[in-house]
């Protein structure tokens, strides 16, 4: 609990029913969308302005009172946890969409703005924001921002970084800075816009971004490419980038998954094929995209895809898309706990990956399905399993410590677009080394000397030791 | 000069051919391609592989000893000029292309490379590698990362950080570290990868990196708007972008610079034009090619464009681009000294900081050239003048420091791609504050503790005081 003091001082900065700690709002922000990571807060607020964050974290601050800020909670690392306490600072209050300038193709938001509405107001004009995370519906872009969000679309068109130019941020001590701009060049200094950018919350509150629009493709074209062997699969992916073809979405289904979002959706997805290829590409000029469709047909086949079908209309294609969106929550359904990971490979090495997931699930004896954005190497294998069952947890656990390592081994990462977090801070210094770790310290140092930003996170109190293990012929 | 010891120990690591310190090695390697500039090092050293920079940095670090990486010293900054003494260290015996991966679309290099090499054996495979900077004839990648180079075709394709995904490199305590990799999603941690890219080797040696390319274009048309009317080339800008056409390059020259590169050049520049825009258009497919080129050329006339004119043919095109990228070496031979800033706005204020920037000439009597790349708002205004004329060289500073100011209240930044350096280390707090200065110092601090790496660069020992003029109607 806050002292009586410190919990008046924000309740005169966002007022008393923007503050609150009764055990109702305790709860409902000890957990975000990570399952089995709960702690509770000390308090929940919800600033309206960049002057009231600005106010509270110099409070903050001053008690050492960690922050935890928090948009809809729906990351996957548990990024939003209150490891240690302190205040969740829910930012949905600064939800406004700023500005859109047609002439400079930039907006500029309040970074509690809902992702998918921005979509919405951005394609009102014709233009296009493309990271899609598929949590789009609920997050907010603030959330999208901390935890550098990726998506369906990200192969052709990259992901959260590759939009965000200009930030408003608020450092731990209140000041208030300026990054980037409305500039597609800007070289003055570090670039602190990027490097805010997947800072999962640990070194500063964005309150507002400007971002880079494109013109939105004008054409779509979806198909469906299955396979009865998951290499053929995988090879297609390569191919079709080896042919200087980047389609829009390219993703990858295993058997597993197609079971169950089938199961589920009742869309017509062919349950006895090893893997799906769901693939869309777009653009300014509908020959090309035409164009573009039939030469991926063509590689499909060529690679051995038994059956390839055109999706007939939007409507079906919008259906096809959904259901490899819902694929999370559809695994979900199956049983009580749900873990969805992103290891992340090359491009080229995606069979190898999932094979070497389907091996080390079956010898932990766990359910895995894996899909994922194959384009870019993103693979999110999925455990369906029970947190009341300690044992199995215990074998997930060490299933994933190994699928990590075979990323790794690969020239992969432990996390694409998830974060770090909590769940994957032990086993940061596989990826970046003891050296890199060392850096992002002292790069956090700068930021948060006090370590009031969300502690806990990204840098994990120990590291695992890394076991070398024989994946063999991979 | 350096103590005989350090000597011995630096020799020993690279061969005594490799380690110079006679007055003719020093005065070569004391300047750049900045004008005005100039300090002798102590030694200038050559290392061909990553353990020999780590074995040289470990004994610089040491000692103390001031350590300048350096490319082809191309930078218009003052960026590798030792001010400080030290050692040179020139990377182009590093310059091995390690692999290009078509199946990844990726490439990795040794950071001594040059730029056009890279790019004329990349687009042998169909593929396409696009950050050009001006001087990429002689520069270095190494180099173009470490400045975060842009060029003609920044608005359509990005610059060198929307392409660099991996990096080799080594610490000043000698330290290799490994960030990023072949992935288009990686959020293990903070982007290290992003923060080197642009350092301006304040915090270490780049001595590897890997690239994204992509499918090359396959069709280009050029072409020439012009203009008795500066402000009807800038709303032209606007107006093409406005219409969701992104052109490849969309270059802006105005009346001096028109005379300047005709008179040195011949190609037919119409020099009685107030600007001329320089158009390219590049693309998968022919006829959505010629389809943008027919929009541009209908929204160049609507804003005002006097004529408009094709190029013939691939060679009448590629004579017109180089005549653009002369435009630097044409103007250099007007006069003795040649000084070219890179003020960048928002896109749609192009014109008010083109007559801004006349403005600023004519009230301080100097001669400016204004070029640039009006797609992304990134002007080159240059300065013809004399470095032995002490007042002239007066007038000339408190013009630029004028033109930075103008910049920076129209949205703009003191710096779009030639990096902060010397030369605008003094401006650099105008654009990103103090409290952005001391992160960024904080920064520096984590990896470079003892201050070896390009001492005096970026980080001014006095920022200049700001006199806020009253710039009137703009």
């Amino acid at each position: 609990m806050l002292e009586q003091s410190i919990r008046a001082k924000l309740i005169d900065i966002v007022g008393a029913s923007w503050f609150k700690d009764d055990m109702e709002a305790l709860v409902s922000y000890s957990y975000d969308a990570t399952p089995m990571q709960q702690a509770l807060p000390d308090g929940v607020i919800f600033p309206s302005s960049t002057q009231q964050v600005s106010g509270i974290l110099k409070i903050a601050n001053e008690h050492r009172i960690p922050i935890v800020g928090r948009g809809a909670g729906s990351n996957l690392c548990a990024g939003t946890v209150p490891l240690e306490g302190g205040l969740v600072m829910v930012m949905n209050r600064m939800n406004k969409l700023l500005e859109i300038d047609a002439d400079n193709l930039t907006a500029t938001f309040q970074t509690g703005l809902n992702t998918k509405q921005f979509h919405l107001e951005v394609e009102k004009l014709g233009l296009f924001y493309p990271p899609d995370p598929s949590s789009m519906i609920i997050s907010t872009l603030g959330g999208n921002i901390m935890e550098c969000a990726g998506g369906l679309r990200g192969l052709k068109y990259g992901t959260t970084k590759d939009y965000v130019i200009g930030l408003e941020a608020v450092l731990p001590n209140g000041e208030i800075i300026r990054t980037g701009g409305k500039l597609y060049k800007d070289v003055a200094g570090y670039d602190l816009t990027k490097l805010l950018v997947g800072s999962e919350g640990t070194l500063a509150i964005v309150t507002e971004a400007t971002v880079k629009l494109i013109p939105a493709p004008k054409y779509k074209k979806t198909m469906v490419a299955m396979y009865k062997d998951i290499y053929a699969a995988a090879r297609s992916v390569s191919a079709i980038v080896g042919n200087r073809i980047i389609p829009a979405t390219l993703e990858f289904l295993d058997n597993a998954t197609i079971r169950v979002v089938e199961g589920f959706n009742k869309i017509g997805l062919p349950i006895e094929m090893e893997a799906i290829l769901l693939i869309e590409q777009d653009g300014l000029d509908e020959s090309v995209v035409e164009k573009d469709i039939i030469e991926i047909v063509r590689i499909c086949k060529e690679q051995g895809a038994v059956e390839v079908k055109m999706a007939a209309d939007a409507a079906e294609a919008e259906k096809l898309m959904l259901a490899r969106r819902s694929a999370l929550s559809t695994c979900a359904r199956i049983r009580p706990t749900t873990i969805l990971e992103d290891a992340t490979v090359p491009r080229s090495k995606i069979a190898e990956m999932v094979i070497a997931i389907n091996e080390i699930a079956k010898k932990y004896n766990v359910q895995i399905c894996t899909f994922g954005h194959a384009g870019d190497g993103n693979l999110h294998p999925t455990c369906t399993t029970d947190a009341r069952d300690a044992d199995e947890i215990h074998r997930v656990e060490m299933a994933f410590e190994e699928i990590f390592e075979a990323a790794i081994d690969l020239g992969g990462t432990i996390t694409g677009e998830h974060g770090v977090g909590v769940m994957k801070a032990p086993y940061l210094e596989w990826k970046v080394g003891a050296a890199g770790i060392e850096l992002m310290k002292g790069i956090k140092q700068a930021f948060d000397p006090n370590n009031i930003m969300n502690p806990g996170k990204i840098f994990a109190k120990q590291s695992r030791k890394r076991v070398v293990i024989d994946h063999g012929s991979r």
